[in-house]
């Protein structure tokens, strides 16, 4: 069959096991060649196909909630949408999560890990019939063992799906019986970390969350009942447990062991999660499909200035929320063995126990996506500023992020970030102010401070060296050094390099706001007194951000001005590339460009 | 012994247990003074006393983290401050929680739940001997899980007190066997839920995550040694135990039960927390030593409104993360039943359900405390604003708090908010603004909103009824109808009754910013053509909060005015009365009034 053609899912009412067999294979051909041509979550969704197929056929009617929503793309080809894989992740196409207005079938916006479980504890109070899928690392959430709390006490039918998709649990799933409703308790435990190894701390933590959950006495003393593991790729096996949890009016956690990255070779073998989420790539090498020596990521500028400092200081402490590929931080943490902890999807845990950390006396850095970190909000006013520690945050992932639309974008950290006491916020703009923020931070502060660090590449750099910065607290420094400039645009981050030369080509001073929170009141005086139009540039919704404390300054200070503001509105912001999306709201170089001109 | 005299814990060393239980009655004795005087946290303090002093006693030289902190009284005293209880939460007095600023026996500035056992994580792996003690009530809190997740895999000494305070329990103790090392998994069920009853759901969820924890079995999973539960006020006992857990090298929880308000008969009475935090008290009667009649707590107000919106529309949802009676939700929950959720300490989980519960088609209502709402942060960008749901969040104790001091303010939740897209903020001025204002949330507006309800006390108005409103959206109102006004104030909530009449008398209008996001735009152009002195009154950071934006919104709109800002600074707000407070940051009556008048 063509899946393009395919409109919902009721076509599988009249397929055998072996015809959704092949439906399964064109499915995991479909994901590859989309995934390779767009980028996209590869291991994740290659893993759930034969489980996403089995629910749609199995739970008519029902709404399925998809943890982190990154594993949906079965979902979405048996929903009608596979016609629009060929705008997967791009600018006004395909989300690559679940998004309500796609689909109605599709039933919770989502991307931050461990809601699925609170999505369906509102359901299915409402009596909606409802199924969660969540993965076992969403399981280490703290939110989503809140919602078993709660999803435990509920007097009816209340099915999760456990997708449990580990190397190492898929591996060795066929030495684990199959078909056996509980678990014994020492034999779930010792078979599991026989498989695991000692050598990282991960899987240790890994391994507590799956000993609390590999218990059947656990989900049973919770009051669920607790069947598994089954094979996730095995369609008699999952129809037959489906039965199984759909005769239950209570809640049921149904165990289910996938294989990560099935199908696809270099996915099935990946052991550092290089395939979760990729970049294009060819098919048969498995490289991605553009390759840029000249440039180099913000966060692997991060990682390499860490790594550094590690080599002098051995006291330092990197606490990092699950996304160490990701933050390109895979060979600092190997260097860094325990002082490197990966504590998994916990950034509640992870922000105290830093700020506990640093208070201890340990140099501390916390590596954090900008959006997650809004996880962590309550732990930075309370446990990070209000004590005032010596806690330097990595706000990873930060301005604007391509593909992954609205749930990722790293626009509001600055905001957010400002309406806590105490915080110092600095946003370095290449890869030697990296350096000299981190030198700043680790070195010369002692107090909380955020580094925004753009989810961008940025000019290669070579030979810098740590500890060699003379920066001072405070300071922003001029870019362009135009005399009688015509116009002033004070900006910061990656945005300096990207239009400075437009800028320099109109007479226009730029000013690098490198040090937000607070602000450089002598460079504000100083540029008032030029007497020129100032604009601020940001990749941030002006109103809450930079803009908005400078208007303030200006008018505290009563200091005349005329200033106005470029930036993204305090709104949410869609799927697109960078350009695509600063082109949207006018911030693109060419619209700056003319925009500043008519200024002149 | 005086306990005045005490200077540090050594003095323990010397103490028989008689002695020590004489010492109990003393500073049991000493706590219920003080706190009848000063009012503060009563029944868990109550509940400790011997855990205290036999953990001073045995663990010398420990940090110890008290989970939330309201129960360190009794620390306080053996660390030499029982003299400063005269000032126990009073301006510049003893703080109700731990504070490193007051004592290097203070190991962690607390006040938020769930946090202790992430603060030891950072202490162990930095090598430092460290105690938590934490709350059955604390643990459901999804940070705590994480942090069990993390200590569970450490490979040295870290122990855990479980300090089990609730009535059920601690009335049962004795039927449970004591210095029992493990129970055994169904045991330790079934003689609980045996006391619990069936009837209330917040017991139904205690019992879940209780449940998940008596079993010895899950923290031995997790990697724990499990000892108890043990009689929390037998020193023998306790000694005993503690020799065990200290003999281990390994992480060992060590479940102790108390009984809360142990000591005073009122408080071991107390089955609704209303012995929790009090206010100064008879010893005598157990009644407030202040009754005040005219004026009712904004929370009751919100709680009457449910109360009639619920006669009319059962499909009311009220979900309530653990502070029912704080918030004045008593016999609200009562009359609800199952439509009232107290979901436990879970702001994160609470906040995502709610989103769902209201998507399902329910009225949604939230109340959260404004500080504690910074743990949602995340789930109010993601889980409601984004998804544009219709949930009411009342964010409760807003403004400035008294007696509990920096962790506890409740002025940064405008500023906060005010980061997130889509969400409306509004903010009542009294008891009919608080009618009207849900009145346009549940049934004029379908997005998400969120309500500032200060945490003082307003003028009673009788007779009000819901759905009489004609509000409509975004307009302000004019308080005084000054003709020809020398000045205007823009105010808002609490702050506008408490100054039109000193604003009148200057001939000041007085302008009620009801509707803070959006703003109201013709009101602002409207005032702006009055070309007087503007003056924005808040309790707020007014950096980040309503001056800014009515500054950004001069700027944006090129409009000139004569703005200036009467507010709180962006800081932390120390422990006092709220008119101290006020004074403090001159934003008192009297202060305020000079001010403008200096302007006129």
């Amino acid at each position: 069959m063509d899946i393009k053609e395919i409109k919902n899912p009721d076509f599988l009412d009249d397929l055998s096991i072996d015809e959704l067999k092949d439906l399964s294979k064109e499915i995991r051909e479909f994901i590859i060649d989309r995934v390779s041509k767009n980028g996209g979550h590869l291991s994740g969704n290659l893993g759930v196909v034969e489980l996403t197929i089995a629910l749609h056929k199995y739970f008519k009617g029902y709404k399925f909630i998809f943890d982190v929503g990154h594993q949906c793309y079965t979902h979405k080809i048996l929903t009608g949408r596979a016609k629009d894989f060929d705008k997967l992740r791009t600018h006004n196409g395909l989300a690559g999560f679940t998004l309500r207005e796609e689909s109605t079938y599709d039933s919770w916006d989502v991307a931050h890990a461990s809601t699925s479980l609170a999505a369906q504890a509102g359901f299915l109070t409402s009596n909606i019939d409802t199924i969660s899928i969540i993965g076992d690392g969403a399981l280490t959430g703290g939110e989503a063992i809140e919602a078993l709390e709660y999803l435990s006490t509920l007097d009816k039918k209340a099915i999760i799906i456990l997708n449990d998709n580990t190397f190492s649990i898929s591996k060795n799933v066929g030495f684990i019986r199959k078909m056996l409703d509980h678990l014994r308790s020492s034999r779930g435990y010792n078979t599991l970390s026989k498989k695991y190894g000692k050598n990282s701390f991960l899987k240790s933590i890994k391994n507590g969350i799956k000993r609390l959950f590999y218990k059947p006495t656990v989900f049973d003393a919770m009051g669920f009942k607790y069947y598994g593991p089954i094979d996730g790729h095995n369609f008699k096996d999952l129809f037959k447990y489906f039965k199984y949890v759909d005769s239950q009016n209570r809640p049921v956690v149904l165990h289910v062991v996938t294989k990560k990255g099935k199908g696809y070779k270099f996915a099935e073998e990946d052991e550092i999660g290089a395939w979760h989420c990729v970049s294009p790539f060819s098919k048969e090498s498995g490289l991605p499909l553009k390759e840029d020596n000249e440039n180099v990521f913000y966060s692997e500028v991060v990682s390499e200035y860490l790594s550094k400092f590690y080599d002098k200081h051995n006291n330092l402490k990197v606490v990092m929320p699950a996304m160490t590929y990701s933050s390109n931080m895979v060979e600092l943490k190997e260097k860094m063995k325990g002082d490197f902890i990966d504590t998994g999807i916990t950034e509640e845990f992870a922000t105290s126990f830093s700020a506990s950390l640093a208070m201890a006396g340990n140099y501390t850095v916390l590596p954090i996506y900008s959006s997650f970190l809004q996880r962590a909000y309550d732990q930075i006013h309370q446990d990070v500023s209000l004590q005032n520690i010596h806690l330097v945050i990595v706000v990873d992932k930060a301005g604007l992020v391509s593909s992954n639309g609205k749930t990722h974008q790293g626009i509001y950290d600055i905001s957010y970030l400002s309406t806590i006491p105490n915080l110092k916020i600095v946003a370095p703009r290449d890869m030697r102010e990296v350096y000299e923020m981190l030198d700043f931070a680790l070195l010369k502060y002692s107090g909380p401070i955020a580094i925004h660090i753009p989810n961008q590449k940025t000019r290669f750099i070579p030979n810098l060296e740590i500890e060699s910065s003379d920066i001072e607290d405070l300071t922003w420094t001029k870019v362009n050094n135009v005399i009688n400039p015509k116009a002033i645009v004070i900006s910061y981050s990656s945005m300096i390099d990207y239009i400075k030369d437009d800028m320099k080509e109109l007479d226009v001073e730029v000013y690098n706001a490198r040090f937000i929170k607070p602000l450089d009141s002598n460079s504000l005086k100083e540029i008032a007194k030029l007497g020129q139009k100032i604009v601020v540039v940001e990749e941030a919704p002006g109103e809450t951000s930079l803009y908005s404390y400078i208007n303030n300054f200006y008018r505290n200070n009563s200091i005349n001005v005329d200033l106005l503001s470029f930036s993204f509105p305090l709104d949410y912001i869609d799927i697109g590339s960078v350009e695509e999306l600063r082109s949207d709201y006018k911030m693109d170089k060419k619209s700056i460009k003319e925009r500043i001109k008519e200024l002149l």
